[in-house]
């Protein structure tokens, strides 16, 4: 097992990565929780719900779990009131521990859930997609979406640790695979050009789930997160970096409708339309943007936006958490490795984005 | 004016008392605010909507009013996601700053949306009812009702300020006065054995809202709140003490249905039953409990309990945030001036509790 530290103001906490980690999850359970409720969803629930229902009553408290239906378009109100009920229902008090067991969103909800039941009880990360593990589950962001955007209503709220199993990725989508490693990708070319090279060499294995390979890309790319949120838990600066191809990918997901693209899959698709804009409005290299280019399409994600249309795409953009006043903000490369964070003038941006199929 | 300091790890702020504070609230908008929006409700709107503005005018920014229905049973996702609503419409970003203008129920809910709007804004409460300017508007506890149970979910969340301007209460309707005053005499009664002598020699200024007497009691349980709140901001301890009364008080309002009796009401009746329980089971003698009846009386609350049944009081009481697993912890009070959380059996309890009127 190795051990990753997170330090920051709202809490010091560990991350756990090595095989088996599902089975001990007991291991982070306080002695003095009164119970524990896990919150996960339908298709991960029936994968391994049995097996870390077994290794919590090693814990010896009372055990509920709570099921939510699987996907990014049930990441609402309604799904944050039904854990609340059910937690209510069963008379859970403030020490009661939630156990996220599922990817971003079932971690986004459950540690919501958890930052705001009877005004914050502690909760434990249990990621089980490759996306949650490298990047949700890391850092204590939690929301769920509006109708108006994407986690829009959320806190920073920290976990008590988060236990990463890599064996859990062997039942994953090969789709779902390939949205998580643009999130890797993503560290390489926000901070790390040396594991940007890294990855390129090792894109199949990285795809087959070479265990090796797979376990120090985690592994790297939760040390960068970790480095990251410690200096910087509330995005007022610094932290604003990991955001890099959100804005793009944000406004694809809420203008296709959440659950069209997976979350990956539009990170993919915006970090090489943020990578177009640092060499159009800043200095990094066609060379460099040809790589992000080549390399988002080698882990298997879409490298074409999808046809909004340049206004709705602005619209879209407006709303990001980033922006201050009304100029869009967006996170830009320098250089492969660097960010930086910037205003971009919409007439800038415009060429970029593509109009409707019909115009 | 007079400052009251609040310091918790969660925030240091000034309480600012005084006559005319209404006017002058653009003193506590910090110069980087993009934009204000105030929350108010429709009657607390229409008294003083149109001066909170024109004051804060001079803050030169783009300025919004939300306007919530007014009662108790509209503490609820429906008025929150309003609000969000309304910000996101706006565009509002992370920089705005929401003002609270209203009672306790607005200072709830604004806060708690502005602790999860996009991950936590800034606010200002600016509180307009007795019990809101003594109690709620202090210490950072936000939060929404839920059909289950009062103010199950929430924030710890703390403003950037409290301006109280003291003559806004001339508008205030009797009823509202005496649930004011339902909070004030808790202080001395958990706290301030010379603070309870002093409110039962003025008892008749304070309702007369005596400008001295009341300027007095404000700031006296402002002081006393702030001592406790920095104390123990997450409720770890000693701040639960501030919940004398509220564990029979919540489940007369949940019992009843919100809205039906005031929360101070509620508990003024519930620090009658409380002092009771202190006799009981503890060491209060009957002297201090008949001064206790007497002077809830005499500030105009209720002192008998409604029939709920003794079986659903259990229940209602049983979801208090107190709890620690079954048992249903209680704030007695020791001796007049001093208070202590302890669980108590429920055959103990019982007895206090009146059945239906069918019963």
């Amino acid at each position: 097992m190795h051990t990753v530290q997170v330090e920051t103001p709202g809490g010091h906490y560990p991350i756990h990565i090595g095989a088996g980690r599902l089975d001990a999850v007991a291991d982070s359970i306080p002695a003095d929780a009164t119970a524990i409720a896990i919150v996960t969803n339908t298709t991960v629930g029936a994968l391994y719900g049995a097996r870390l229902r077994a290794a919590l009553e090693a814990a010896g408290k009372p055990l509920l779990t709570i099921e939510l239906p699987d996907g990014e378009q049930y990441k609402t109100w309604e799904s944050l009131d039904r854990i609340f009920d059910a937690l209510l229902a069963a008379a859970l008090d403030r020490k009661a521990v939630l156990v996220a067991l599922g990817g971003g969103v079932v971690g986004d909800i459950c540690g919501f859930a958890a930052s705001c039941y009877m005004r914050g009880i502690r909760f434990v990360q249990v990621p089980t997609t490759l996306l949650a593990q490298v990047d949700s589950s890391v850092g204590g962001k939690t929301a769920i979406n509006h109708p108006r955007g994407k986690n829009m209503i959320g806190a920073f709220y920290q976990p008590l640790a988060v236990e990463i199993d890599p064996h859990v990725l062997a039942t994953l989508p090969a789709r779902e695979i390939s949205a998580g490693l643009a999130e890797i990708i993503k560290y390489g070319m926000i901070a790390d050009a040396g594991f940007f090279d890294w990855c390129e060499a090792h894109v199949d294995a990285l795809r087959a789930l070479d265990d090796q390979a797979i376990r120090h890309a985690v592994r790297r790319s939760c040390e960068l997160k970790a480095w990251v949120v410690s200096q910087d838990e509330r995005e007022s600066g610094l932290r604003a970096i990991l955001n890099f191809g959100h804005t793009f990918g944000h406004a694809i997901e809420s203008g296709l409708g959440y659950g069209q693209w997976l979350h990956g899959e539009a990170v993919g698709c915006g970090m090489v339309m943020a990578a177009e804009l640092s060499a159009r409005a800043g200095s990094l290299d066609a060379a460099a943007v040809d790589r992000i280019r080549a390399l988002v399409s080698a882990i298997g994600c879409p490298v074409d936006p999808p046809g909004l249309g340049a206004d709705r795409w602005l619209d879209l953009m407006r709303v990001d958490k980033k922006n201050e006043g009304r100029r869009i903000r967006y996170v830009l490369l320098p250089a492969l490795g660097q960010a930086e964070v910037r205003a971009v003038d919409d007439d800038v941006v415009r060429p970029l984005l593509p109009g409707t199929a019909q115009s």
